[in-house]
């Protein structure tokens, strides 16, 4: 099977990863967190090469992910944010953040600090079920097709 | 930059990018949550063609996520298995899910049910603060990096 057909898959996984299965995606979307809204801050701060990092850009753009606003005119100049749907992206980005701590960085500390504003404390979000609010092992999932 | 160099960034994300930043990886992984082993069901359940996925089982066994086992001789036959880095892996894989079924299914019911066997529900996990138990919203968070 071909990428260009993986959206077709029944697959809500495949489906996701047809918008941001991409590194460069990802990279884009973890800056777009980090409060960056801006061509040349996303080139900097990505290194993507720009002619990806426009094609990038678009295709979150043309899938809603990122919304594009004109912030300046003469000359028009553009910024993205991310939307809604962009935003609920974040427990992605957050796991990768995570996981690239925990067994990625030897035994350097990890190179970025999260802080939660509601409580003040340093933390690392984990997964909770949201009917019984225990922390969620995936040893305790089923995972079911439902056709 | 080019991506052979991004485990380079002095990032989590990008370090975990170049690991699983990869689109049949994704699918291999979400294959291997649901108990999948063997090559030939890999190759059936993601589509990968052959060559793909051996070089991504390859890759994933020689970064400590995937552990080969030899299950029968005469001939050996080895089946993959998710290591304690692999299973780590699941807020990664469950988030993308989510975000699939939340913006990707159309009007149509997701095609995977998550069940969580400690409380007998079917559920969405969602990401939670570790210090204080409360749901996280990425509005609340701060990240600061540390150098």
């Amino acid at each position: 099977m071909r990428w260009s057909r993986i959206a077709e898959q029944d697959c809500s996984v495949a489906r996701a990863l047809s918008v941001v299965g991409d590194r460069w995606t990802m990279l884009v979307l973890r800056e777009a967190f980090m409060r960056t809204r801006r061509f040349e801050d996303f080139q900097v701060r990505t290194g993507a090469p720009r002619p990806v990092l426009a094609e990038r850009l678009r295709t979150l753009v043309d899938n809603g992910v990122l919304e594009r606003r004109r912030y300046s005119e003469r000359p028009d100049r553009y910024e993205y944010r991310l939307t809604d749907k962009g935003r609920d992206l974040y427990p992605v980005v957050v796991s990768l953040l995570r996981w690239g701590d925990r067994w990625m960085t030897g035994t350097a500390e990890p190179p970025v600090e999260l802080r939660h504003r509601a409580c003040g404390h340093q933390m690392h979000p984990e997964l909770a079920c949201p009917e019984c609010g225990e922390w969620v092992d995936p040893r305790d999932v089923d995972a079911t097709a439902r056709r």
